[in-house]
């Protein structure tokens, strides 16, 4: 029913997360009918994106310079500060919050031994040379608040003390703005046991 | 925070329906860390489908064909029968069914004459050439039961009765493995004037 070009697209536009067939559908159509230079140019910034896009070769973000803007700046490779993401969406994140002056290191993961996913594919090698190298005051962990984040910021914390290296794991508890009998109790319990002197 | 390509192909990104700025990101990363194979072939397939992907000359979905598969079909042509549709997704979940063996009119949209979408902009100048060429039995509009597309559907009947061309209108009413309850007042009024004698 559709022509190849069209069935070509749509097979391809299913790589996308969390798009389907019927998505993928309305994508192309819609592309197609009214956002031809949208189109052109989307695939322009794919191609380019994928040719120079690599990691950081400090922190091992995403970035298309060897060494990423924020590991460049001098200000924060003085901090002292490092704090340890899953992903380039958490920097992100963390700089919109403009309270962190600090530098990062990007896993791009989390440990998940079941899936093969050892030290060395999170980058802790490279992690435990920058550990080695000094310079680092503190070690923030803001792996995710899951299982595996929650492994892998103890993996890293245990790293770090080999190097007395100090380290601190983000506050978890009631999300602000959030109502108390809507939070789940893993996270009212750690409101309670992380609760600090009010004053 | 971000490099240049990698905040052109998220501004890229946010082309597509549906996709904002997290959406973009979650899909930017998510390429450019696990499926960059994936992203350079849609990057191919977008490049190519807008540069050969156009309208067909007869019903006027999208194919890079001058008169599309469906529109050469001997089958269709000889069976009398023209279905109007507004997208060519339409054309996908009518031919799904198997129950139609016709052919289509795909207008791309609807009369709107508030947005300054008039008869010509939806293709009822070269719809309106082939009433005259004769060959149709039956004209069947499947224009979206909406105001826009039920008032569509209105002024191609008026049309086709020019030429004393039969036409009918896709029935509306309780969807099959619905439950009645749940319907709207609208659909629910569909279904009792459009009752039929059961045997």
């Amino acid at each position: 029913m559709l022509s190849p070009a069209l069935a070509e697209l749509i097979a391809a536009l299913k790589v996308l997360p969390g798009v389907g067939q019927k998505t993928a559908q309305r994508m192309a159509f819609q592309l197609l009918e009214r956002q031809r230079d949208g189109a052109t140019k989307l695939a322009r910034s794919l191609q380019h994106a994928v040719e120079v896009i690599g990691h950081c070769n400090e922190c091992r973000t995403l970035t298309e310079d060897p060494v990423c803007r924020l590991c460049q700046d001098p200000k924060r490779q003085e901090s002292g500060l490092v704090c340890i993401v899953e992903t380039p969406a958490d920097v992100l994140a963390i700089e919109q919050t403009s309270t962190y002056q600090g530098r990062y290191f990007v896993l791009m993961g989390h440990l998940s031994p079941l899936d093969g996913i050892g030290p060395a594919d999170i980058g802790l090698d490279k992690l435990a040379e920058r550990f080695k190298l000094g310079h680092i005051n503190e070690v923030i962990l803001a792996t995710n608040p899951t299982v595996e984040g929650d492994a892998t910021a103890h993996y890293i914390a245990n790293m770090a003390r080999q190097y007395q290296i100090r380290t601190s794991r983000i506050a978890h508890g009631v999300p602000v703005g959030g109502e108390l009998e809507f939070v789940d109790q893993a996270t009212l319990g750690h409101a309670f046991s992380g609760r600090k002197q009010f004053d």
